[in-house]
């Protein structure tokens, strides 16, 4: 099935049972993206959203020396950024925004994927590489991880989702201004005291086989009672309590006629592993 | 005035002045809940809210090996999660969309009651202990607390409140996601770490004592200042921030007419303890 | 160009090329404030907003005792607090709204600044302290400063903002209800660990020396990535993740159309430092 | 079954097969409300919302004399109003405001009733008469109603939910500002041309024909499509259009489980009237 | 350029320069919907709204007899509702929520077309004929327009946009739930006496002679004024009136820095039509 | 006291016992805006606003010709529209931006005015006469208004509030969009129909004595009710109900201690006209 997910700059891979391995493989450029890039991230996170062999993802970047540098600012400097198209302000402006807004959307589809992913922060972790993790559910890094919100050194505001994201996901926001307005380096002791990844591994093998560990456990668990939770957290968010308490109803008044539950309960009760149909 | 709230599953008391402890009272069950129990839970906070004698609020479980192992699932599949009732799948639906929505209501009870409350999460806290605790004010824990959002465990996601409650409570979302999505079962330091208990005590005792002491504190101030805090910090949540200003401006024109802030203010010039009336 | 903020109360100076410093100047009363202060915070920061000399500012108070003990006491129990005005109950809530608003706009000044603006908290910092510095974008402290949400030891609710914005800033809403609720007095280890400042130094010249530090670093960068990113951030705090995106391609539909993006990428390649026109 | 609906102040009826009538019953006080009338409210449509056998009210006032003149102004001032309690200012707002949010709430469970429910206001429609019947569904009136948002003419602003639902109710909040502020008595004509009732009938007698026939339309329906619609109603009201259409779906995933989907589909290719299964 | 646009179910032609036309195109079956037709509308949509040659869209049914007769039911059956697929409750439910989102998604791709939609009601309006009107931006109709919200009738609450956005196109919510509840058929006067429709022609050749004309007005007025007056709308809907204003000026910040600001008012004072560039 | 309203472009004068009248004096020029006069308006009503000889104010426009024709089209190509100022497309973006906002920012200040403001829009009422009036809070119109939601005709999305208040005042969306759109003419029996204006009139100087009635009838109201209901209105308007309802019980928790309830109670029941203390 690794067939379906074939893609130039992506590996796609099942290491174990319900579990799916999203690698970005530009390693000679850092795993930098160019447009094409996002528009696979995209269509791969959708095809994993209703894949029934699949229950959770971890996502890294293929080499040692980066998850991701970013965006690839030569390519981009000869398209989203470049002089050419319109000259008149406004149609320029609304060229940008359509750009943006795609952009945008594609790294929002692994936050609408209906299960779980978990991204790997390793080395060289900037701009885009917070954009697109921040959309992950769970983020785990390695010791000699690099952290940067670089976008202002490069002349602009982050605007592929840090900006939305990171001020919900850590508990600190001086520090959320702090490394948004000076663009510096942070290591993963400071991203983890903050709140920005749950789990520090002393380098890239462990990170990835304690990810994928998480993630086989996360798979071996009710995967309706998964699925509801990822989508209550990520409706709930930013909604108010009492909207958010009157979606759970409805969504667990649904999602409670399943033989699931009774199930997880005896073998609770049996002390053994239960077995799930597929989603 | 302890008669007044005379539960069979609960002892409340008042150990010292002004404060009052509600012990959840069903030790040999490690104080799981059933339904009488949650309905209970709201007719006593309902009555501390209104109470004049009661300024401070702390909630322990019975005995030494849980403050709550969370919902009596033999209980439930009985009730809520049997196969008794409609047939017709949307009709099922409703009748769970109620039952849930009347938890739910319960359990915002605590978070309504005009008193700050305390919980001392001690032992085995699963489940439900995440929902209530999330409900109260301040949370405090012990050196063995195991605490775990267990629901997915029971092949459903948590639907009294600890999706849409615990994430604003902490600031490292990709750690709520984990203990979320893994039910994994997590202690105190971890749980102070992440900014989920605010405080944490060698034992059960010590936690007590510290807990009400806390609350005696809290208890010496004005209680229309207390409540004030308690309020507008509740309103302003999930509001913007323009909306929360202008609810604590005309809660204050409210609030500062009164002798407090004049005894208040006094008594700190005279470094003396001031005496407030009832509310 | 400093004779332009001339304030009684306030130094305001330019230790540095493009960065102000705000200094908060009545230390024979520990820096509290009287009704003027908050009038002339506004004016100030409205200016600062505005001045393209400015790219960032730090925010301190004179003397080594206190960065303000917050509301000058004397000074309200005669005026807001007082007894004098209308005795009806409604016309004098309705006076208390009018000035609790205007006290409310004339901090939210700070924060609605273009420039970042560095609170360095040292010393006492009590009430209008925290109102003050929760408005300012980035919070240092220094190792003796003492922090307290005062108010309900004056007999009220804290109504300047700190009930507001306190539980967006730091993760750990059990701590802030302790806090707020007890009022107790508490130090720059705890303000660091649950994420009120970003950064502790040992006293007031270090704390201050890297406040400038910082504030040249991201003096240093293109104004319109600053803007933005301070603008987004603020924007997107209490909106959804959706309307925080939208905002954004906008936002940057309009802000990358500049000369910046090209220097500031050119200068990154080349590794030396960009020169960017004014704000 | 009436037995169960047994209240002073109050006849509820069952007129036609599936649909209740409720009466407010004290005509000679042209309906107007003390205190243990909101609370009857309350408890009968809390029972309204599960009974089986009801799929529709309607409410009316008792006589042709008054829909209801509004709060019982004469108890009120010996109650609410009065100036026994407490003397301090903000421990009486305190009490003020629990008592109107128990009221609010009273009110609001006409709202939160699952059957829809039709107003038929008639003759007196005063200050409360609005709060109640804008918690209402439906809104029917007859030639001679007389309208009026009272509550100005006693001194005060409308605080039972007028202020909240009229200006979602109608397409003219220069003409809401208009009656609001004025006080001002408009008729049916008015009534209808703005938005605030869709029908207008030429006495009570019609009207309450009409408001049955409407009644026992919508109880011919399924009970379930009837249930989603009101609620989705109600919940989509102050969403946004993305969290309105979130919630649809999950509704719709539960409530599309049901035989009545093929009962109401077959019953259409087949023009017969279909039997559904009780709620 | 029409040959871009070639799908089976619909058609699109260019009547007048800078207008298309959509037709639903299934006469035979009273252009009632099936799957491959909202996929095709959203297709047809997104490729709309960034066409250059394209700034205004009409949207009619062909044939005399219905704009649309709402969801194929027949087809539907076999369908989305039909019982095959899994029997488990819950996970019936996650593939209906999955198939009412992404239906839910194509018709709001009408809505985020760049480019204003005109809608024309003719004959049979029933069902999704509602979802879709309202994702337009303006809705005419003719003397002969039959509209119902039809959905109770088949046994489920309307799910793909009534119920969110028909309660904000209306000023009349006791006429929304009367018709939404009832699923009673409804005539052009009252649609327009409503505010559902803005205006009513004799015929259906009547109105889309005029919709025509209104179409071609607008695409003769400076495109980017039409864009940012359709979006700023949009986007103020369901957003506080403070946001609104905020979006609206960073919105109007890039998009003034056109030529045809300068073009627009040169020709209004010399009473030309003025000539814009392309979008 | 019309001496302390002196300015160049405005007539303030007090024609009746508590009720202003506030003129926009620039005939010559169809009472054309340029950028002192906004800064003017907003001065005004903020004096107005706590001026306690005030109670109610009337909008109009000198002359016969025009309310007004909306910006002075000359001024602003010299100014904010014109080609002077940064070449850099983010810089002069931030300079509209900044423009917008404070032009926006003061038409707000007519909402924020405690007391209710009628505008009388007459003759020609275009753009900038919209976002004026519909930040009073009632409309009236004469028979030969002509207006205009004028800004496509000069190249631009309207900014200065008609998109975000426009769709809220009136209860047809689809109108909205055509005249928003279509920059079309429109006259009083269509302002009247959709619900933009309340009343409308034969001529001027009917409709300003009219608004002078209205307004005096509004002054001999309990201003601490007329206040009440104003600001909940405004508060209300994009909240949801609940935080609506929440916000009106605080407000009457401190506003029903007035010695305003008594009085107006007590000459209601004795049938004469209370006096009412200042606010």
């Amino acid at each position: 099935m690794a067939t379906d997910y074939n893609y130039e700059f992506f590996n796609v891979t099942f290491p174990v049972e319900w579990v799916a391995h999203v690698e970005i493989n530009r390693p000679e450029k850092l795993n930098a993206f160019k447009e094409v890039m996002w528009l696979n991230i995209s269509a791969i996170f959708k095809r994993l959203s209703h894949d029934p062999n699949v229950r959770a993802v971890i996502l890294t970047g293929a080499g040692d020396r980066a998850f991701t540098a970013g965006l690839d600012v030569q390519a981009a400097s000869g398209g989203l950024l470049s002089d050419s198209g319109p000259t008149d302000g406004a149609r320029k402006a609304n060229g940008l925004r359509r750009h943006i807004l795609e952009f945008q959307d594609c790294i929002t589809d692994i936050e609408k994927c209906e299960k779980p992913v978990i991204a790997i922060l390793h080395s060289i972790s900037f701009g885009l590489a917070l954009d697109m993790s921040l959309a992950c559910d769970i983020r785990l890094s390695t010791a000699n991880t690099q952290f940067s919100v670089k976008e202002v050194d490069i002349g602009l505001a982050a605007d592929i989702g840090t900006l939305s994201r990171l001020p919900r996901a850590v508990g600190n926001q001086s520090w959320v201004k702090d490394v948004a307005l000076s663009a510096r380096i942070f290591g993963s002791e400071e991203a983890l005291r903050v709140g920005l990844v749950s789990g520090v591994y002393k380098d890239k093998s462990e990170a990835v086989a304690e990810g994928l560990k998480l993630a086989s456990l996360i798979a071996s668990k009710s995967p309706i009672a998964v699925l509801g939770t990822k989508e209550i957290l990520n409706y709930s968010r930013d909604k108010s309590i009492v909207d958010g308490l009157q979606y759970t109803a409805i969504w667990n008044a649904a999602m409670l006629q399943t033989q699931d539950v009774k199930d997880a309960m005896l073998s609770g009760l049996q002390k053994r592993k239960p077995t799930f149909a597929k989603l």
